[in-house]
């Protein structure tokens, strides 16, 4: 096999093992399995997820939940915040044409995004809004129970729009997740009090995804687990042999000892070092560290090295992060049994807005 | 206005004056002006480029030439190492239809070249070959004057190349350009004495492209320059006012005092730092610090400023570091005279082998 280097090759048969694990786990759990696709951003991928019993898909972007939907693949939730006049006609059409909830963590999106539901032509329908918690990772999210019932409130107030639940994406590790707990219980009953329903309590992240349930949601997003990385590894979440996504890349230069050169650098694997301090594993070179990038060359110190590969020989690379790794690539060559079968298209690359 | 963020948008009229400058100060220095397409990885740019009295374009890789090929765009050099037997058909096809230069810094490459060619249908015309110079970069390159022409010795003696000339990509600053001076010489002197016949030196980087000349090179290319960026002020290779691409994004969130949330992060800025310690410059908002990536969010502290963006507003970011960005989009918005006039098509984006 002689790969066209710097290349992605997936390996389908870790990905099939990766997507029933994530369904079991799911279904053992009596929550409904919502697997993030912006990993993957991939409609096969997405697809097959659905054929094997997600209950749906979760997006961060409009654009992601377009491709889907294009592809006849939903209910779609979209887990950020959607705002401005120019997504108000694309937000509302998707809204027609599929199963579509969204999230949002404050009263201006909530605002916008009824305005935009409201001025589109078949305005019956509300949105299904649910509404962000920050338990912890203080990203986005409302950060208070009496807030988050405020929110809860505004929301089911708006005629263009329904209150549907929570979204919350706790810390990594069980006490994050026991203290999420305590905060949507808080929130059930200030919503109780102020008869709002929480019907859905969506909690994700591939770091927790075996604790899936155990914050009270009843739908899990996990995105990384499909293809797994360095990162998953180092969390715990992953064992070497889950990682379904290698860049493969040639032995370029030995330009001088102790160092080796690459085909690959940033616009291959980017710049993401995940906490790490290098950039990707070698797993057939543990002892060489990846420690710089340009554009098109990756910089390994191979000075603790036992053995040196040499130029010209192709060198597995498993990426610290994979998602923005997948999200540089139309098309990524597809492996099972160790042969290569085709290629995979990623057809929501790119979509970000 | 309004923009469907996050949205990286190029001022043409920014690029024109860029473009314009560049083939000036080649022209000045009696330097041939080759410019470096990896930053734009755009057909259309590239013609401009040509159209400017630009001498050839360069390529960081052969997928890239392919593209500019396909254009009927040349002549080309590729100014890393080409390898591998995935790529020697590719490389044939290439040398047979436009005039191609190439480089390489090792014999396993050279001889891999020669294989290729001559493996080729056509393989009466040589490829010409530039020897890549490490001079203090330590990046890729021959790291000695004597290595360097022995290694030219050995391209003229393979019958599918021919021995070109020298790359060269001094660090940055006017002490290193006079020292690569001097490497150059003695590579000349020795190559000399061998009956070896140094036709092109070409040098780059923007950084040192008012220096164009003064190592002693016949060309120069120049990438970042077209477009400029937060790095290339910081390294006073350009004004602020020099800088063509800002990406345009929308406040989404302000979560807890002193922060708020952008809609754009990691894939759609990268996460290059570029040196920096932060993820880009917000120029309306100085002293906003964009602090840290999710793949869809950008953490922004506001801690420290006077006013403090709305949700709902759209903010500017100029880049740490402009290529990476570029070859995250097939598309982008371009203005003229502060309006939106068209999207240039990233032809190239993505292609990294």
């Amino acid at each position: 096999m002689q790969l066209d280097t710097p290349m992605p090759i997936i390996d389908m048969d870790v990905v099939e093992a990766n997507l029933r694990r994530a369904q079991q786990i799911c279904e053992s759990a009596g929550v409904a399995c919502w697997p993030h696709i912006k990993t993957h951003k991939s409609t096969e991928l997405a697809g097959r997820q659905i054929a094997l019993g997600a209950a749906g898909l979760t997006c961060q972007k409009l654009g992601e939940a377009e491709v889907m939907a294009d592809a006849g693949l939903g209910p779609l939730l979209i887990s950020t915040n959607v705002l401005g006049v120019a997504k108000h006609r694309r937000l509302a059409a998707l809204h027609q044409r599929v199963n579509l909830t969204v999230s949002c963590d404050n009263a201006t999106v909530a605002r916008d995004l009824d305005t935009a539901i409201r001025s589109s032509e078949d305005a019956s329908k509300p949105l299904p809004v649910l509404v962000e918690c920050d338990t912890g990772r203080h990203r986005c999210g409302v950060t208070s129970p009496p807030a988050v019932a405020d929110l809860a409130q505004l929301i089911h107030s708006l005629p263009g729009l329904s209150f549907a639940g929570l979204l919350i994406y706790p810390p990594n590790g069980s006490e994050a997740v026991a203290a999420t707990r305590e905060f949507v219980a808080e929130v059930r009953r200030l919503c109780a009090e102020r008869d709002l329903e929480v019907g859905i309590i969506s909690s994700g992240g591939t770091p927790n995804l075996a604790l899936a349930g155990q914050s009270g949601e009843t739908a899990y997003r996990s995105g990384t687990s499909i293809f797994n990385d360095r990162q998953m590894i180092a969390l715990g979440a992953a064992r070497p042999e889950d990682c379904a996504l290698f860049v493969y890349a040639s032995v370029v230069s030995h330009p001088e000892p102790g160092r080796i050169m690459l085909d690959a650098g940033s616009k291959t694997l980017t710049s993401d070092l995940a906490g790490f301090t290098d950039h990707g594993l070698l797993p057939d070179y543990p002892q060489a560290r990846l420690v710089r990038f340009a554009e098109e060359h990756g910089f390994v110190d191979v000075s603790d090295c036992d053995e040196v590969p040499a130029i010209g020989e192709i060198v597995r690379i498993l990426p610290n992060h994979v998602c923005p790794v997948v999200n540089l690539f139309d098309e990524i060559t597809t492996v099972r049994g160790g042969r290569i079968v085709g290629k995979l298209t990623i057809d929501a690359r790119g979509r970000n807005n």
